[in-house]
């Protein structure tokens, strides 16, 4: 351990990502240091998960948004916080922090300790430049009121948003919610990249149901833009939308100029190496937040993960071992996040199927639907949850979309892959059950079950996305079903309760595979034809549920148009 | 493994308890063997978790809470369900079961796999006894029938419940909610004895804002009968409750005559003992459900456990294992259990203090107030989340009290406990946040940060229920809080805000303990105060808000007083 001298002085460059967090933990722990934070803007520490919301009168006091004055963290903690200050330079040598204030005055400090939380800043794309002054990102609170300045000042009726993230749908949201027609343009076929397509395609018709006109798959051309304001939106294709307010949302990337001339070492994905005490290649500089890179726990490698939690774990991780030289070390991510679009939720942890393949991870995955309580208590709410999982058994990671109880049950997933557990261990877990609260057999339960039988091939899932032109089909809904929903083209025909006295009626000159609406009835009917000695039989996972999420959503497909 | 005939003949005895999901499962594992279900009663699989919430109305049709019929199980499943058949005999050696249907017929069956499922029975305790034609139990849909059939033909204006565990609760809520006046009647000093006192506390401070009668400590020593009618319930101490209703839910004990004249061996706590395939101490004869002894995961050793997730889980274990011979072993139990009472909910897993101190496991507890989700987001909640730990840092249990998200976090802690995880794991998880649905610091996590604090000494927690006669206490409140709440005797008041600048007003000749609202600015506290070289610094868990759980409810206190 390199010499700490006491008490230490503890510098903080940045209040938001981590820092704030980072300098309160520091004081915890060394009642003397003297630590001073430096942020660029206008305030320490403000609750930039909640803009949105703001945004669109949800959170009604801005107020609310401050999580803490500089007053505060004097008064309370001894900490000097200079808001508008911004550093320039790292002298590692001399160990001293340069830069200049909002108000053009130089200063220079120097440290013991140095504790990087610069964040990320909005990825700007190309066509911005064309953008009039009704054309906006949303990072900070000066965002946040620059928009609101402007929709005060010019009534909005139609808005576009740009990138269909976590931001961008939380954006749609609460502009859908001040009464204003918005449009969500998205350059993938599929909202929320972290998702995988079926999954996302649940949230798509949540926002066609609202009437957000969706662009999937469009790339934006250019702005249409005279006397300062950005008339229309152009995509690649030609197509035109217009639009009175324009909010790109299309990504970040890591703050780290400053470290990088200082010679900090990146990782490979160019956010900032640090150690399990967030120490830099410097061990005097520290960094934490969105412009370091994390350790993914199931991908085994690292990553950037520009998310709050693990921002402010790893502010209380760098606040201690700077101030006392000691820590519990970082604790691994997992890529947990959700979000809340109108009514429903959507919620992911661990890898999705484009990160196993991108990593040469092999997998299988089960998706099962099933109430969020017990079905015959009210108020039950269909949810769906896909499962990840190695052929050994071992968890990979989750998704969940539904109005209730999504969060619950990608923590209880979030947890395990922690813990590193299988589908056994999720099979085997002892969960809260009352009716108000769950079900004896929970839909985690469940998707490990249909797991678990997939593995134990006691019958094997066919993915819902495989070609089933070779397979001979059995659909065993019932016949008031058949006559109302979509089925698959060539399916034999045969309720699942009388196919016990059907099966003479099937040939077994082909793999079989047993359909119905979520794949439970045809799990039943797999097990009895693999029992009775038909070969090569599959139940086809998530039956016709997921079969309606396999092609790319679209303005005027059935599911908007049956919708209320 | 012993010899297992193909196709075998399996029969279950009771289909409640696990029996119907052995059933289900025995089928999906063997497409060949013959299944019978023989059940005493008149509906082979009932939700009976739901018997209150009916007897309420919530759940409005009766329907409902069948599961599944025996025409279901024969159309579906080729499985034959006999309603109405008890069967009163094993014969281990013939391997046939006898008994006698409901209209007195003589039966015999004989079994290559026998899988018992005959549940448990509620505790008669010996005053029912006197009790009229108002007085009853509510374990089967039979129960339910008889209570809401006399409710009918004698409107009902009084009821008292007696027995404060989860059904007692679920079934005050619902006749409440019939605009029934009720008492609530418990020989213990607290409601729900799985929660530790102080948690306890919280839902008997509900009961009692809601307009329930709270008799704690209070047995009954008989019923006052007249002309078949209960009118008065006489307790130990010469008070009697007026009454038109008496429900008891006073317990359940496991069913194992039938097993016991066969036999078959009993465990520690009068349940059945089995292997991890649910096999008895005859390899030919199952047990699942409540008339066994789970393995308890945290206390590592067997218990009984009537719930309905276990019994299902090891239905299904003991239905492969029946069926073809093999199965996944069944997993440990943790003792989660929820409960709504009006609009909190109660929920635990793992140990509580009682069960730690009975066992000689050492162990301390953090219990902390936050939100539900984000503070500064409409609708945040407070909960209380008590998190018990070993001193090497092993996660021992939790429990948990508030109107939101109470389900969630005691899944999380559920998912730690069957993974063997510690405080440090608890700390790092990477769980959902947005917004809506958490905080960047999940109650979790500030949970697990205390539990840190306090097993690094940094500094050490006071229990909120020691004797604090020796310290001195330093209130760090706000002026206005300390003029209209409660305060310890002798407490100096120094506002956190202030306490860097006071600390020469506070002398060092006894340990000393600082204070808040719920130990937050505390924690703050005491760490100034031991950086700056005092002695013996302790932070109250809890703070003041644990302190207004110490002493038993009763009627008129000032929280009942202080509610709308």
């Amino acid at each position: 351990m390199i010499d700490l001298p006491n008490p230490p002085r503890i510098v903080i460059v940045g209040g938001v990502a981590g820092g704030a967090s980072a300098a309160a933990r520091a004081r915890r722990c060394n009642a003397d240091a003297e630590i001073t934070v430096l942020e660029k803007g206008p305030a320490v520490s403000f609750a930039n998960c909640g803009l949105p919301y703001h945004l669109g009168g949800e959170i009604e006091s801005r107020d609310k948004l401050i999580v803490a004055t500089p007053e505060l963290f004097w008064n309370r903690f001894r900490i000097r916080v200079k808001t508008g200050h911004e550093v320039t330079h790292i002298d590692r040598q001399a160990c001293t922090v340069t830069g200049r204030t909002r108000e053009g005055k130089d200063f220079k400090l120097p440290y013991d300790r140095l504790i990087l939380a610069t964040g990320s800043e909005p990825y700007r794309p190309p066509f911005m430049e064309d953008g009039g002054q009704n054309v906006f990102q949303l990072w900070t609170l000066d965002d946040m009121d620059a928009i609101l300045d402007y929709m005060q000042r010019r009534p909005c009726k139609k808005a576009t948003v740009i990138g269909a993230g976590f931001v961008g749908l939380e954006v749609v949201e609460q502009l859908q919610r001040r009464e204003i027609e918005v449009s969500l343009v998205e350059r993938l076929p599929q909202v929320l990249s972290p998702l995988d397509s079926e999954m996302a395609r649940l949230v798509e018709h949540e926002l066609l149901a609202r009437g957000v006109q969706l662009h999937l798959s469009a790339s934006v051309e250019r702005l249409l833009t005279d006397n300062q304001r950005t008339s229309a939106v152009e995509l690649a294709d030609g197509q035109t939308i217009a639009t009175d307010l324009v909010i790109a949302g299309t990504g970040v990337r890591p703050r780290t100029q400053l470290a990088r001339e200082a010679g900090l070492e990146l990782g490979q994905s160019g956010g900032l190496l640090i150690n399990d005490y967030c120490q830099t290649s410097d061990p005097k500089i520290y960094a934490v937040g969105d412009m370091v890179e994390y350790y993914h726990g199931t991908l085994q490698s690292r990553t950037l993960m520009p998310l709050a939690g693990p921002a402010n774990r790893a502010g209380r991780v760098a606040g201690a071992h700077a101030a006392c030289g000691t820590a519990k070390p970082l604790g691994q991510v997992q890529g947990t996040a959700i979000v809340r679009v109108f009514e429903l939720s959507a919620a992911c942890t661990g890898l999705n199927e484009r990160a196993c393949r991108q990593s040469g991870i092999e997998y299988r995955t089960a998706t099962i639907q099933a109430t969020h309580h017990a079905g015959y208590f009210p108020g039950a709410q269909l949810l769906t949850l896909k499962i990840l999982y190695a052929p050994s058994g071992k968890l990979l990671g989750a998704q969940a979309v539904g109005p209730e109880g999504i969060d619950k049950r990608i923590d209880v997933v979030a947890t395990m892959l922690h813990m590193g557990g299988t589908i056994d261990d999720l099979a085997n877990l002892d969960l809260c059950y009352a009716p108000p609260f769950g079900a004896a057999k929970d839909p985690i339960h469940m998707a490990a079950f249909v797991a678990q039988n997939d593995l134990a091939m006691a019958p094997r899932l066919a993915a819902f996305d495989a070609d089933f032109s070779d397979f001979q089909i059995v659909d065993v809904r019932s016949a008031s079903e058949l006559s109302r929903l979509p089925h698959l083209p060539g399916a034999t025909h045969i309720p699942l309760d009388e196919l016990s006295d059907r099966l003479h009626d099937l040939q077994n000159d082909k793999p079989m595979l047993t359909v119905c609406h979520s794949g439970k009835r045809a799990h039943v009917a797999a097990c009895l034809l693999q029992g009775k000695g038909f070969q090569g039989v599959h139940n086809l996972s998530g039956g016709m549920s997921l079969q309606r999420l396999r092609s790319p959503s679209a303005p005027g497909t059935e599911e908007e148009s049956s919708k209320p």
